[in-house]
């Protein structure tokens, strides 16, 4: 490994040992040397989630196309937090994220542990972007996600990103995209989230389900109108959450 | 429980049996008919973690004040969305979350399980404050709060909140505080975040720790500035996190 060549940080949140995470590193290995520090188990949903008062260890695993590979038994945040401090030779030039398995558009990038890798190498100035395919099966085809990837990572290594800012990358499954386009997150919300049963004793417990509801389907200025139609959906993700325009407003809901 | 009285609905992230849940259910008791849903054990770093795959279940316990305590063994997040499907008798008019064990100003936002709360909340058209007090111990001293989360759920429950954001209101600790203001995020990243260990056979482990670094202690328009002097600091949260100022710019860099 040389300094010569871009440094490349890979993780997930579905795990060390997700075919996502294997088919982004093949894709990327090109432009320099590929590092993965990825969760040893499936870790879906854990947004950016961090693991408090247990202890984290590092597990050395088979390379994969020439990158040194390595889990961590935390969530994907403490990928990131634990690889950027105890294995990464130096800060990287580029943190990639996934390829999921699942999508991560509208409002789910606030539930994605994909898009909570992303946002925590940007919050310590490392350029990221996080991929996801329209598809949950461990078995899913990546094939067609390739040239997508190769463009957007290029394009990152060469003129960066603006500061403070990371990519949600959603491709759709099946197809090969017509194209691609940057935009907004759609408005919406889960509904009908559970599924209720009863166990064997007669007490009832329940299951995470549910649909996205978009509440804008016809807006072309949102990913889930653009994936709908087979493109991919590039949204610029900001991690500081604050909403800097509602402050006057909210000065003077509490007479301030 | 009438209609006519606000229906508040309570969580927190460090668990049904925290002081600050009790703190928080005791001080806006008086404003309506409250029911608490919080997680079964801490869960702090939570984030917006949703739970999937893992049966989740509901457990009633006693009262707290007059109002009705239920627990999930889950995150902050299946809280507020079990506990909106299958506890809540409607929508309720007000979410509040916490009175959290320590600070969630600055960038902890993005870890916070209290805040994770609020987000949800807001995303589903609920109006929605975390409160934090700016001291860890399981035994603070919650008492100087009481005027501020009154003064604040009273504000919001006259005059409602700006669409898509919530209120991430930090409280000092062990002072009456000076006032209020209402502010953003202090910019800032987390450093030496981890201590090393090595256990009986000799292998390494890692445990959080760290401190974060204020990248502008002297900035005014800051929450961590305020806090510092002696001030509640509310921010505007906004869960939809995309950056719609750096659409074009993104376009640019993609060659779009």
């Amino acid at each position: 490994m040389t300094d010569s060549r871009p440094l490349i940080m890979v993780s997930n949140d579905d795990g060390v040992h997700a075919p996502g995470l294997r088919h982004l590193i093949d894709s990327v290995k090109e432009f320099g040397d590929v590092i993965a520090v990825a969760p040893d188990a499936p870790r879906s949903g854990q947004a950016s989630a961090i693991t408090v008062d247990t202890p984290l260890r590092i597990t050395e695993h088979d390379d994969i196309d020439g990158a040194k590979v390595y889990s961590v038994n935390g969530t994907p945040v403490d990928c990131v937090k634990l690889g950027l401090h105890a294995i990464m030779p130096r800060k990287p030039d580029l943190m990639l994220s996934g390829v999921n398995h699942g999508s991560n558009s509208g409002n789910s990038v606030i539930y994605s542990g994909t898009m909570g890798v992303a946002m925590e190498a940007c919050m310590v100035g490392v350029p990221a972007v996080g991929f996801s395919l329209l598809h949950h099966s461990i078995a899913a085809d990546f094939t067609h996600t390739t040239p997508y990837i190769i463009d957007i990572v290029r394009a990152v290594l060469q003129k960066g990103l603006p500061a403070d800012v990371c990519l949600n990358v959603n491709i759709p499954a099946k197809c090969v995209p017509l194209g691609i386009k940057v935009v907004r997150a759609a408005r919406g919300y889960w509904t009908e989230e559970y599924k209720e049963y009863s166990d064997p004793a007669g007490r009832p417990f329940y299951m995470l389900t549910g649909h996205f509801h978009n509440e804008e389907p016809d807006n072309d200025a949102t990913d889930e109108y653009w994936l709908a139609r087979k493109y991919v959906s590039v949204v610029p993700v900001r991690p500081d959450q604050t909403d800097t325009a509602a402050i006057s407003t909210v000065r003077e809901i509490l007479c301030l």
